[in-house]
């Protein structure tokens, strides 16, 4: 069943990207979505009002291990990522409902753990789980889909010649911890735990959005690729100025142990949720947020006015 | 890792039901939330008004199988029992999302036609898919979110002593087509063809608010299961007429051909997603809905008077 001829393209040949790309081909004009998929959360209209949402599914292995988190970890940083899509548009989560898969023989006592590690992440923005669907499959499975409220939804692709690129929250330092778990190691502590619990800027989305930002999305895939969704939504060049990141001790421990440049981990390094936005030049940025680059007419994304020749960010199936 | 010691209880020990229970207890209230987990889907509250959501995960070889069922069917399917949460709260589905695994090696076109599938059912109700997450996984995982609009809402506990039981679509089809395809029939097709694409009433879930229906569901468990789970939040007692039921022809082939009642199929079969409700009784019945049953003062779900002794619904782990 799962074989296929060699010349029928498989999903693995075209990867998460380009399969994203064909499946949102398929998919028809909705009247409801005033922002539809492609940015961090859809914005929909309903009879009295509007809300936004997003979605991402988790599977063990992949985007957890037992053996690395425990079960208050991954509830945890499951609700953070879905949260984080809604901060990304400079709004508040309300509501997250969970689908969960998982075998018979998992304890409960897990399962109540995680979902309490899930709910103290909600706590963070006074959200909380509204629903859900349990299931039995080999693996675990987490599938949540958060939903939201914006006074004004900040997109991707706002972002004008002119304006300044700045950040807010932690880079790199999920990414390093993940290197040294995968090392083996179980330190620098503030990194492996950086991997396992992140801790999303949540409080900056809104105050981004309230200050004017211009463009806004949250640093998964790693700040270098995530910036560069803005600039290719928006149609302009970002230059990054590597002098201005703020590297984390940690990461500079990570970095030096394995014999890598720090600015890998701080520009491909995603999972610590932080965020990116734009705003003009002439407005001032919320505290916490660190001015770090330029935007100006072209395309793409250079660092320190050079193309960055490190990995780029994660894709599944390649 | 997944062993445990044998005094912890698994979620196989508790079964579903019992899991639901356990996890609903972490969760804090939510100011958000006007009708929370326990229905067919929640009611959320918005910065200026409110909207329905539900969710289902499914998983390849217990929600479905891909020598059974074509990509396009799956996706059908797969959409049809999320927007049949929404009817069954005589709401509207207009948004859903969709968190997509599966292994490397599936064909691009699979995803495609499975996508295809999806809209083309989601398009009975004008809804499109808003939103997604694709991920690798060793098997295929569908989880799916839907939104929608009420003008008025409709929960399971509203049903009182003196109102009428109704029914609208079909019964027992899908599981009279599901028992076929397990002995390895594929026939009778009308059966068949059900189990792979259900064909939910969705006209009838707004059609029952607006005739003032008391209490709805739709019926995922089957009849008996789903009627009982309006009895128990209603705190009324429920008794059906099986006199009343209309029992399609090709029920009776499969009953017939398997040597098993008629009756069991029809009270127990889930995945026709029909929906079941509660009238008063001066209350004209709209269009396609069927009068089965009365209510009245106690608890339980009797047919024609008498317990029902056939199996009950399905569980996961169990």
């Amino acid at each position: 069943m799962a074989t296929t001829a060699p010349e029928e393209p498989t999903i693995g040949d075209i990867g998460e990207f380009g399969l994203i790309d064909q499946v949102r081909a398929q998919i028809g004009d909705n009247r409801h979505v005033l922002i539809g998929p492609g940015d961090d959360a859809a914005h929909i209209s309903t009879k009295d009002g509007s809300f936004l949402v997003s979605t991402d599914l988790l599977v063990e292995g992949r985007h957890f291990r037992r053996d690395w988190s425990s079960p208050h970890d991954i509830g945890r940083k499951a609700a953070a990522c879905n949260l984080s899509d809604i901060n990304a548009m400079g709004g508040v989560a309300t509501a997250l409902t969970v689908g969960f898969g998982a075998p018979a023989d998992l304890p409960v006592s897990w399962v109540l753990e995680m979902t309490r590690g899930f709910e103290a992440e909600c706590a963070h923005v006074g959200a909380h789980i509204v629903g859900g669907d349990v299931t039995a499959s080999d693996k675990i499975i987490i599938a949540v889909t958060a939903m939201g409220d914006a006074a004004r939804p900040v997109l991707r692709s706002g972002a004008l010649p002119g304006d300044v690129v700045a950040y807010a929250g932690q880079l790199g330092l999920a990414g390093a911890g993940f290197a040294a778990l995968s090392r083996g190691f179980r330190s620098p502590k503030v990194a492996v735990d950086a991997h396992r619990v992140p801790h999303p800027p949540y409080a900056a989305g809104p105050q981004a959005a309230g200050a004017g930002a211009t463009a806004l999305t949250d640093i998964s895939d790693g700040l270098l690729a995530d910036v560069g969704h803005i600039a290719e939504a928006s149609s302009v060049a970002i230059d990054l100025d590597s002098s201005t990141f703020v590297v984390p001790e940690a990461v500079t421990t990570v970095s030096d142990a394995l014999g890598v440049d720090a600015l890998t981990f701080v520009l491909t390094g995603g999972d610590d949720y932080a965020l990116a936005a734009t705003f003009s030049s002439q407005a001032t940025l919320p505290d916490g947020w660190t001015r770090i680059g330029t935007v100006s007419d072209g395309a793409g994304v250079t660092v320190d006015g050079k193309a960055y020749e490190g990995i780029t960010g994660h894709q599944h199936w390649r």
